[in-house]
């Protein structure tokens, strides 16, 4: 029954003088998402934005710049080099390759250290990992070529681990329905302008892409007992949104302990449940970046249980 | 430079019934330490024990018993079958056979999993993980056939990860010598009347054991930067020692953090640097140990910096 929950992640913003990628067509992104042994389920559009729910996570693409997430043990870099090979190196403005923290690294089909020696072939830039082996960590690979970001594209994830309670028990059960899931995660709540294209994997699980003008969010929830994982991230600044949207999913899920991870912005904390934050960094990236890393365990997750093998 | 100082650990004991274990010689123990992918450095005997300094950790030997530990990538489950295939199951009385949280998982040999498969293929058991894949772990198999042990029969295993501090800059440092490390451990002050057999590795590491009587302790120092670890394992009844030996080591080394595994006996964590208890568990196992598991981290552990890779 073990689904690791967590993702990989590609973002590359092309030059001004790159054709749209938009224009590239499905066909392509087709391609792109087969690199990574994955399918496209379905999509929503707006005048800025496609947006493709995937079998493992999501794909998003502007005329400049596109995101896929995918988790499983799918094989993102295939898709990232297989990019790089299309469209040429000398059309990438900028490009990121994230690996978040996995319950079953060793079930991988890569480690980082492998996805980054196929990523060096073709284009140069710097890699880190942010946090200890034995805890919650982060890696990340990003060009080192001049490119300036604007201070205000931002990106707010929320890693959450161990998800407990009555929402969590309803997104492990049989018969959910999506109109119920929905309502769990206070979608209409925190979010509920947004054009989405959701769906209910079986026997559970459920993945969610919203868009609004420039804008996107996306949830990835994998239930499984023991080792669930769900994944929230935006491009929103949520320090201007009128909602607190991790607070919100953090009192509805009741994680464990999750992970914050900020381009260009830092997590309020101030509404979260009760916890110790176990380990924080700052990172500088000279592209203009401002990275955050934070992992937190909620008060109440010391006391154990033996897990019978 | 990574080495998984993190062990595997089998304990065996055999029946009333069954040849002396000591009797078996010198050659059977070094074919099982082969059979591990180690072998033996040195020895240190008395009228009780045979203690074995192995090129990865250690072997102790009683007449009715013996406790293996190996760390690296070695294959410590192949012994545990080679043993049980030269003496036969029904001269087992108990095992049971541990694998400590590893900072690198995908690059062992085996998962625990599959190190189960082997076992249970040779004799029958229970197997648990105590903790949260993805925070401190640690795996235990035990046979379940009857055997009752004394209460006396105890166990304490302090496992220090991310030493810090003048002693672990030493312990990482070229042109040590074996008093001084002996000296930063400790040793004397805690542990002054054993018989001990220590070696210093190229170009760092260093294990110890130590006897008196039926009594043992180990030592082992991975000091790598990063991926640091200290392993200390003793049957002494540490609640009625003099000197508190887990605080002295906890104040010598300063972990970032670190594990404690008890079987019928509990850490007094009073002396202990101020720390977090991130995760503890209390398992009963029916042939007499009381299992306690318990992790800590240092309350200064949080800052994180990044690692360039």
């Amino acid at each position: 029954m073990f689904f690791e929950g967590s993702e990989k992640k590609i973002e590359i913003i092309v030059t001004p003088e790159a054709p749209s990628l938009r224009l590239l067509g499905r066909p392509f992104w087709e391609s792109m998402v087969s690199k990574a042994n994955a399918e496209i389920l379905s999509s929503v559009s707006n005048d800025f934005c496609d947006a493709y729910l995937l079998s493992e996570s999501s794909l998003f693409v502007w005329d400049d710049h596109f995101l896929m997430l995918t988790c499983g043990t799918t094989t993102l870099v295939h898709a990232a080099t297989h990019f790089i090979d299309t469209v040429g190196v000398e059309a990438i403005a900028f490009a990121s390759y994230q690996r978040k923290n996995e319950y079953l690294a060793h079930l991988q089909a890569s480690s980082f250290a492998d996805d980054l020696q196929l990523l060096r072939k073709k284009i140069s830039g710097k890699a880190y990992r942010i946090g200890h082996l034995d805890s919650h960590h982060h890696y990340i690979f990003y060009t080192d070529k001049p490119y300036q970001a604007e201070a205000t594209d931002i990106t707010n994830e929320l890693l959450m681990y161990h998800i407990s309670g009555e929402a969590a028990q309803y997104l492990a059960s049989s018969g959910q329905t999506i109109e119920e899931v929905r309502k769990r995660l206070c979608l209409s709540q925190i979010l509920g302008d947004f054009a989405i294209d959701d769906f209910l994997f079986e026997p559970f699980g459920y993945s969610v892409n919203g868009i609004r003008g420039k804008e996107y969010f996306t949830i990835h929830v994998t239930p499984q007992e023991d080792t669930s994982y769900v994944s929230f991230e935006t491009n929103l600044d949520l320090t201007q949104h009128g909602e607190d949207v991790f607070a919100t999913l953090l009192q509805a899920l009741a994680p464990g302990c999750w992970d914050i991870i900020g381009f260009n912005t830092t997590p309020n904390a101030q509404d979260f449940p009760s916890h110790v934050r176990l380990g924080n960094c700052q990172m500088w990236m000279e592209q203009g970046y401002d990275l955050h890393f934070s992992h937190y365990q909620r008060c109440e997750h010391q006391h154990l249980q033996p897990t019978e093998l």
